[in-house]
């Protein structure tokens, strides 16, 4: 399942898959150099159109500033040569923001993402200021990162202004994953820029996007499916929307299963690693019943991932699937209980 | 620009464009029968798939009980042999529900539409207790409604579970607009029952919606521009997508405009009535403030008809418009008083 | 048990518990004429300081126009020479809910409350257009009804220019719960108008907002335990407040069982039942998880009541609670669990 | 307008008034130390009972992790021997929260505050995870800190599930503004933990949340008018709550206006500035028209302050106000131009 296209680094638009990297872990929460060189290189060989340091499957908040640059230098010399790196590189203030833009420029990332504001809720008026600040000074291209979920929703009408006026701002990654939306976006936003990329963070409509014209996605998912994902851009990229939409099915099932049970983003951690890398567990604790919980769960995960023939199945076998998380973990844990018996002749 | 197909009345499966009708009133804001009926017809003759009478677009909670059996009943008698009827059935309880059922079904509506109880918000095990004494006992066909900015939602284990065990209801209206929930609901129902039907009502994403595997619409816009919305669902079901996209952008705007700076259905009602119909004044009170508000917006409205070929534009031109209603308006105002004051050598 | 205190019945200041009246039905779904007649004079014997029928909690949404009118006039003609009655007048629209206003007048109500406009969601301008029009032309004093749970929320401003502007609008009845609110309100309103009533119906704050200088309450609760919200009304009144603050926690810990774990109004059913009313089973199907759940939820109300006096405990006792309902009615449930065992010796 | 009372530093329970301290910021968004020291100095004296850095009010999340800790000494520095610290402690995850608790501990803090954590919305059980973690390891008292709008929503079960097990955990600020929630809180953890702190953020209901039983707050208005906050929380303690109520109505005002019509926290950082400290422009940036909006809405609050005797007057005179801002700015605005019309002699 190596993926064999080629990418020309030096593209001027951002388009296709950029994932959002997870960051692997050792025992003691600390970074995991190598396993990360090692997981950012497979994510490439698989065929993803570019790495997204630092954004919210990355747990960008709950590293250091240090962390975080730290972050983007491996990802930068990874992919070098090889694909572009948009970088996250929100910082506590605008001054700190700007000074990373600086460094990652420096490192040689094609651009920056920038989130909205969290914790404090800024109006459009200081989302505009904020991001003005940004678009006038960064040494480098921006672009916006609306995730109203998370962080200060950026209205329409801003961004507008924004693109209109800062050509250093280039795009925006929206995780709404709300179609009318990104086409109320787009409509307002390319007849002043034929140039600005829209990628949607929202795995599970990928294809309807790219139809409403959407340039890609920055998806979580590719960080378990990178192929899967590369696929499905591919097929809705190239018009094939028939053969998208039965592939963008199967991508909401686990899209929703690795997002929706799971604190975020243990899911997407958990499904990644079944693919080969040690990435350890999160840094935010767990409790015993927690870990049970993701445990049953990932079994479910396993079976879909097997099924994209991705990993083995577990040994019991895959208990049938309803689409519902709830549902679909009490059936398989059921199904394995009976398969052990059975192994021990119990049944 | 009248629509030439033809239609099975007989047909089993709801499908394409059905239009939830306006209710024209006359001047002491009671029921215009006469514009009513020459309304419908013209809807039918534009190419409308159905008829949808006693939806959120017809204000059905703003008439009484008797007065929504008289709107389906005439409904039913000028679409007769004609298109089918999906008329909304929703009482104020299960008992008052399950005998406007009768009725419709007497009247001879091809289904009823149930929106999820309003007012107080229903858990899951509530709505589905409330929609399985209506599946069981209901002498038509059922689609439920779900429409959770003005009910209570109705969440995708439930509808799962409803469209197993009573085969009486047989589709879904969702006015989310959510791709992702639509995608979740088909998921979670096709396997069980292939013949079950789904419908948005939200007009901007039709043909996301369709290409994800949606039966059609129950869409406002229809009121307005009933060909329009036609076509957008003849392109998107012949697989034109990239033609029907083109064509969605332009709902886009005329609906985002008709939904959003119009109390609801005001914005509707407006570009219906420029159709040629005495629709006149909606049963809610309007301040002056508001009526010049609504006015003002209008004349964007008739330019963007105007654009659709479907009525001829202010006699002063139309403003470039930019597709935010608050700047369009302000735009279009300026040019209305320029325009006079050419007019008047003043200029 | 019985409250002996005098009402003047003709008192121009709407103040005091009112009690927004739960419907008996009967084994047909019926309005249960007799037992409503009872159950209105008991509350009133217990010391409520008015009635409140077709509220949130009396389900007028659930009701036929007709049997609104009806369960209005019974309780017109209950507290005739007693009480004032407040009645819920909200019909399908303006001139539905006039005619309501003066019916209710005709039957000898106090005054009437509208709800604010429910299923659509109307902005400012729309509410004061539709409260301005029944502010005009009722013939009966009114109160704004303010839910926004349920119902379009009413702002601050508007309230304001209402109570300016019409003298008939006399009072609003405000179930957010939000201390910070009602001050708000009364600073806006009380300059201009030092008449205008300001009622809670978030039971479980009510000493908070009599402090704050609301003038009283229609708490479901007093359907329940109207002598205990009669007295901590006068304990507030009196400015007693630490005894007031006493008895509110013990009527959090109720109000917050019947509110939370019961789908609305089932769990004030279910507990004003036990005082002696054949009350009988709301309009709203229930599955039989739902009646199970009820039950095991009504033992723990059961057990609460016998402290406040109102019931005898359950045979099997009382097991200790927390205030928290899915860990109490666990607890209950094993209590009676292990009382049956002993009962029978098996333990 | 010096405040008089003394202080026990040593006091074990944390109560009364905990100001979250504005960090004054020199030409070049710097901390202004020399100011930041004059202003913590001046709210002693003014008679808070606690100071309070790194709160959502001093924007501790536009600092750095060096920045906070400089903020934190500072404060301590200041506070010793005059009032206890409880410094917010929160960083980007458990093992940073950890460090920054040992190094607040040896600044002689008397506890930290650690808010919930923030961007990604975690469910109870990981909630509980995260304090569990800290309530273990922590070398200092801890108090919770609830703020929904800003961070994840803390539970009632999680509060008491942690204040069972942790001793360390001694406290809450909560920042809802929700008085039942507040009384709910309070009857789940009192009996377990009768020394349990409750705190709350939220200004305009602190007489209520006190007459609840809670201990005091953590009140943003307490930078421009502390002795105002500290004669509330006094009045409101010695049970004088009539007395307190007519001050609250007060304090409501300026909080509603320092909060709602300015971005956070910039109207608290506006009227402290004006009782004579250099606050400097927040680390935000601003739009002129924001910049416009702000200086406007300033004047009001200066006339607010003026009738507390906290600042003069503006020259011009003070219009009249209703309490609702944006009607109260515009009558100032044209009272300031109407005076300077008429000592122009224009008028």
């Amino acid at each position: 399942m190596q993926y064999t296209g080629s990418f020309d680094v030096n593209q001027t638009r951002i388009q296709g898959i950029y994932t959002p990297t997870l960051v692997p872990l050792d025992a003691n929460g600390q970074i995991h150099e190598e396993e990360l060189r090692r997981f950012l290189s497979w994510l490439i060989d698989k065929g993803v159109n570019g790495l997204y340091p630092n954004g919210s499957t990355g747990e960008f908040t709950r590293f250091t500033a240090e962390e975080r640059r730290r972050i983007a230098r491996i990802t930068c010399e990874v992919a070098k040569g090889r694909v572009p790196v948009l970088a996250g590189a929100a910082e506590a203030n605008v001054k700190e923001t700007l000074a990373a833009c600086e460094t990652y420029a420096g490192y040689g990332a094609r651009a920056v993402a920038i989130v909205s504001p969290y914790y404090y809720r800024l109006g459009p008026e200081a989302l505009y200021a904020h991001f003005a600040e940004i678009g006038r000074n960064s040494p480098i291209d921006v672009t916006l990162y609306n995730i109203p979920m998370f962080a200060s929703p950026i209205d329409v009408n801003t961004i507008r202004r924004l693109a209109g006026e800062f050509p250093r701002i280039i795009g925006i990654k929206d995780s709404t994953g709300d179609v009318a939306f990104m086409q109320r976006m787009i409509a307002a936003v390319r007849p002043l820029r034929p140039d600005f990329t829209f990628l949607t963070g929202w795995d599970c409509v990928l294809v309807s996007m790219i139809m409403a014209g959407a340039d890609g996605g920055t998806n979580a998912s590719s960080n378990a499916i990178p192929e899967v994902m590369r696929s499905l851009y591919d097929l809705a990229k190239a018009g094939r929307y028939d053969d998208a939409m039965k592939l963008q099915y199967r991508v909401l099932e686990i899209f929703d299963l690795m997002l929706n049970p799971f604190e975020f983003p243990d899911g997407f951690r958990a499904a990644a690693g079944m693919r080969g890398f040690a990435l350890g567990h999160g840094r935010q604790p767990m409790t015993p019943a927690q870990e049970a919980e993701r445990d049953s769960l990932a079994q479910v995960l396993r079976c879909i991932l097997a099924e994209f023939g991705a990993v083995p199945p577990p040994e019991a076998g895959c208990a049938p699937r309803t689409g519902l998380a709830a549902a679909d973990k009490t059936s398989q844990v059921v199904y394995e209980v009976l398969h052990e018996l059975e192994r021990r002749g119990l049944l």
